[in-house]
């Protein structure tokens, strides 16, 4: 758009919200739903299976950040949490709250990555809106997306699926995602940190297609593998436990984490999948991972054991041979980093 | 939720997130769908048709008015949109964006507010996301739906389909839901008014299973009757003119919109729908939107006629009985009312 500041008007639903439309998002996100601008997208008819629907918010400051934007983030989000359920990303819906005075240019980048990460998943912006917050209301931009998918008959990931014995994988290194964001917010940034944000739908198709008997899937973002295994644990009715020495860190993303006070088992990543697979699958699987260019890093993290009242539900093999509990933390430690 | 104010570790995704989830968001919005807390809502089938998606954006000030509050608006809004298109609405999504420091019993209201508009639309919200962003960084809540609805076979709503001669008729009395926020805002509340707010879906439904010829329906939310007969205009390729003593509006919201300078005209309604139909039909329309609650004040309010290029798209008939034209306003006139 015209280089200039986002102004209340904008969100009004009057004639500037219809050139910010016209000049901005439907060249950017051009496909005929959303060009229809009429109340709802009217879609073909979905293939056959079940349809799966989520929403993600994001807040993340700052939104510009190395590998990615908001805007990549948010479509990345919603096709992941698709995607690890099975289902086939299909349709996603856009939703912006603006802060006025906000830099066009700064909405611009986040258009063009959210355009680029839908390209990239194969998945089209079919509905949006727009508001404006005055300044002091709302922190640049906010957005949030909703996506539809469909599972296709015969697939069916569920949590209560997984058994003493099975296997915990991990796509590809942790935390990269959580690391640059708090990088960037303390002013670390550099020396190789980047996003991990990715679509993994493709990564999910390859490896459900190899016909490896997969459990379960869920992607590590906020709270990160540690709070996701907790989440696994609870639903599966199962006792996760983790190895230390098989969990890939990159170095650079374990110097953020021992300068920040953090643990990268509780640092989001937006381009990983943790997968839960039958133990006689595992080495099958990884092949299947390290053949694609997001598995690449892929390892085998750790093992499903018996729960039992009196043990904590996640634990950790430490390097020197203990075990220590990783407990479901407030949630206070690592704020707005989606 | 215990009496207190929300944090921002309840954004985290850790403990306190759990811990809302499971005593605010479940019990209000119980379904087994969003009680199975996965990443994505997996869904039976869904009926014949083409799938209908849209999404909004809710930044209403203030979040609780007479007549509604945020979390029903949110609700409202995109069953809406749905209706209108002609799809059933299913299944919404619904994501929060709250401000550190939010008083937790104002995030009851709204979300007892979408609880009870979901049950009144007969839709379950059925995936959710929640963050929470400093003070200073947001107003309070925001609030954004998606919604999936199907169109059925043979249905085929559609403002190319309008043509000169067809009449537009209004639900009911307009600009109630935008006079009565407005009000608030400036301290005139009280004396009757009262938000539209209200889902239009069995309204909706009743008029067309009664088999009037039906071209295409909107509902006049932001920017108003007069906003929405622009964009209608634009995509028929007609002429729209309204009858002004035919537009109904309470004298309590021609009150306000006096007061404070406000063409009631581009007022946001809530629960309306403008509907363009038939000239033969319009008639038999009435007396079926008359028949239902939320149509008793339902008024034939124009026509349709022939574009031409010298002529502005909208006009008025006025009281007088002169024509003047209803531009399309920049949009800053009416800011967050909703």
């Amino acid at each position: 758009m015209k280089r200039g500041a986002i102004l209340l008007a904008h969100g009004g639903g009057g004639r500037l919200t219809h050139e910010l439309v016209r000049d901005v998002f439907l060249p950017a996100l051009d496909n005929p739903y959303l060009a229809s601008l009429t109340d709802a997208a009217v879609l073909p008819p979905l293939p056959a299976g079940r349809p799966a629907l989520t929403t993600d918010a994001f807040v993340v400051d700052p939104p510009i950040f190395a590998g990615g934007d908001l805007g990549a983030l948010s479509v990345c989000g919603t096709v992941n949490d698709l995607a690890v359920t099975g289902a086939r990303p299909l349709w996603l819906t856009w939703a912006l709250i603006l802060e006025e005075g906000l830099d066009a240019a700064l909405l611009d980048a986040c258009v063009a990555g959210a355009a680029s990460a839908a390209r990239e998943a194969g998945v089209q912006l079919v509905a949006g809106d727009t508001k404006v917050v005055p300044r002091g209301k709302g922190d640049r931009l906010y957005a949030v997306t909703a996506g539809l998918g469909v599972v296709p008959p015969g697939r069916d990931l569920d949590d209560r699926r997984i058994l003493p014995g099975d296997r915990v994988l991990a796509s590809g290194p942790i935390g990269d995602h959580g690391a640059t964001v708090m990088a960037h917010r303390h002013g670390l940034e550099g020396a190789g940190l980047r996003s991990d944000c990715a679509p993994v739908n493709s990564l999910v198709e390859v490896l459900l297609a190899s016909g490896v008997a997969v459990r379960a899937m869920h992607d590590p973002t906020r709270g990160g593998v540690a709070t996701t295994c907790h989440e696994v644990a609870a639903r599966a009715g199962v006792r996760i436990v983790l190895d230390e020495t098989s969990v890939p860190v990159r170095p650079e993303v374990l110097a953020v984490c021992e300068l920040l006070g953090l643990d990268p088992l509780y640092v989001a990543c937006e381009g990983r999948v943790l997968i839960w697979i039958a133990p006689g699958d595992a080495g099958r699987a990884l092949a299947v991972l390290h053949g694609h260019p997001l598995g690449q890093g892929a390892a085998d993290i750790g093992v499903v054991e018996e729960t039992a009242a009196d043990r904590a539900p996640v634990v950790l093999t430490t390097a020197v041979g203990g075990r220590r509990p990783l407990d479901l933390l407030s949630g206070a430690e690592l704020p707005r980093i989606c």
